[in-house]
């Protein structure tokens, strides 16, 4: 498989992504972290996903796909199932061009993110606990009520609009040498992927999942994606049981390594972002950083940019961030 | 008095200011934010200098003013007064260019700002409650030492830094109808308006204050500079007991207006920047929003700024916001 075909994803579709959700999505700030710099003796540049339509970067990939819905499949209604953020992004997507949007949730969703969806517009059901539950009961109710499905990763519209946040982090920061995308499904890690490999073919991208979810680790150690009978990490949005077809075919051809963070590292990540950095950043979100400061990532003397990819964060868990960061302090 | 030649400090001052600190601080992020536009009916960003080097926009004037002493008075090394903000900026700019730093802060100081005095390698000294007292003791050392003043708003070089925030804002917002920027000496709101003044004539610059303190009011209602004797709010930044002799000059000229917020406004502002724009900004950095929600200023139909002007938080009070929000939710 050549780089620039893996999953039917090219430069390209990111640039057209980029053209359709101009002006609907944030185009998010990188900000600088000279504590974290200081730390890893390296430059590091936080891309703020955080700070995003809808509290996380899958803003970009639903607008994209909404986008390219033709209007009697967007009358029909749009439907997704997502630990949280993506059903957000759907909703948001959906409410802005006026189609119903229904988002299935895991019972154990964060209350800022099922929340967030109905705040949005959206009818939300839960399923289950893992993506698995919920996919299938997102199916369910697509062809009971004839609504058209929008799938939370593993998609090359979706893939596409996730990388448009490696075109912004180029434009703003040519000479960047290292990109860490935290993995979930892998739509981001993928689309970013694809778009530095050819903007940037010298840059290393490295995707970075939790200790227990390593999906995509284990498909590229097995060869293809293997479903995972246990899930065990803080990072709710990172917790798919089993890694896309399309997004192992692009993290294979266009991720330079996969690394593991333990959830201690990412609670101490979330820590530093919000107290140092003053930024609230999920435990998702943190990952990229909990690969810096655990060594999993070595940022020595090289310009790293961290996708801090989401900010959605229960108030419940603000307040156990600052009980251990001020029981470190 | 004519509006260009205000306390001695001009649009080219500010520009020149802007050129001195480039790649020393942080060009921070415009940040939408639509949750905040659709509940006032406008369009508002944040102007987030709570993302600032040291934690907020006073890293800009301290950084504009040491870069212009000679050799000489470096070596003397630098002192300075402040509730916090200033102190961590002074020693920050002083730390990159190997000065000696001694800051004078309340004892009442948040914790977050000696600390982070400290960190950045300052001598940090505690003298009463006012900024008074603070001033007093700040020039007892800088005699015994033989140290060079910083002071933390009444000076040309510290206004024309400050003001260099507003240069960004009409870069990335051109359309810009409304900056608000909150009001403890002065010093920001004078730089800003003294650049918006030039850049964008027809645009209003507007001042906030805590009711609790509302010097700037005071003065520009009793015709100059008036010392109160009493201040009370929880907006520790915003705290002067007087303001400058030049800040006041170039408020009488450039603002529009200066309003006052009460301390609930402000607690609600900061509650929403944490909980919904996943930003931690202390409460005098969220009085500009405290205005919007307030109804101090209107933002229906127009295209406002808000200025976040620091995000150094003690997490005591990131606790107490968090506690707050939720019993209003």
């Amino acid at each position: 498989m050549t780089g620039a075909s893996a999953a039917g994803v090219s430069l390209a579709d990111v640039r057209a992504a980029a053209e359709r959700i101009r002006g609907t999505v944030v185009r998010t700030p990188l900000v600088p972290d000279a504590d974290l710099s200081e730390a890893v003796g390296g430059e590091v540049r936080l891309k703020c996903e955080s700070l995003q339509k809808a509290g996380s970067f899958k803003a970009r990939g639903a607008t994209n796909f909404l986008a390219q819905l033709p209007p009697e499949e967007l009358a029909r209604g749009v439907i997704t199932y997502s630990s949280g953020n993506h059903a957000q992004a759907v909703a948001f997507a959906a409410g802005r061009l006026g189609a119903r949007a229904v988002v299935v949730m895991p019972t154990t969703a964060p209350k800022v993110k099922s929340d967030g969806a109905r705040r949005l517009g959206a009818r939300v059901e839960f399923a289950g606990t893992t993506s698995e539950h919920r996919r299938v009961r997102a199916g369910e109710i697509a062809e009971a009520e004839g609504m058209v499905m929008v799938p939370p990763f593993d998609h090359p519209w979706i893939i596409a609009g996730q990388g448009t946040v490696a075109l912004e982090v180029v434009e703003d920061w040519p000479a960047v040498e290292i990109l860490l995308a935290p993995i979930g499904g892998g739509g981001q890690a993928s689309g970013c992927g694809v778009a530095m490999r050819r903007l940037r073919p010298d840059a290393v991208v490295v995707g970075v999942e939790p200790e227990g979810a390593p999906t995509m680790r284990r498909a590229l150690d097995a060869g293809g994606p293997v479903t995972l009978d246990r899930i065990d990490t803080i990072a709710d949005g990172l917790a798919p049981t089993r890694a896309g077809d399309l997004t192992y075919a692009c993290a294979a051809s266009f991720l330079d390594d996969v690394v593991l963070v333990p959830d201690d590292a990412i609670r101490q990540a979330a820590a530093h972002l919000l107290e140092r950095r003053k930024l609230v950043v999920e435990y998702s979100g943190a990952a990229t950083v909990a690969a810096l400061l655990s060594g999993a990532v070595s940022a020595a003397g090289r310009k790293v940019c961290a996708v801090l990819s989401g900010g959605n964060l229960d108030t419940s868990l603000l307040r156990e961030i600052l009980a251990a960061g001020s029981e470190a302090a």
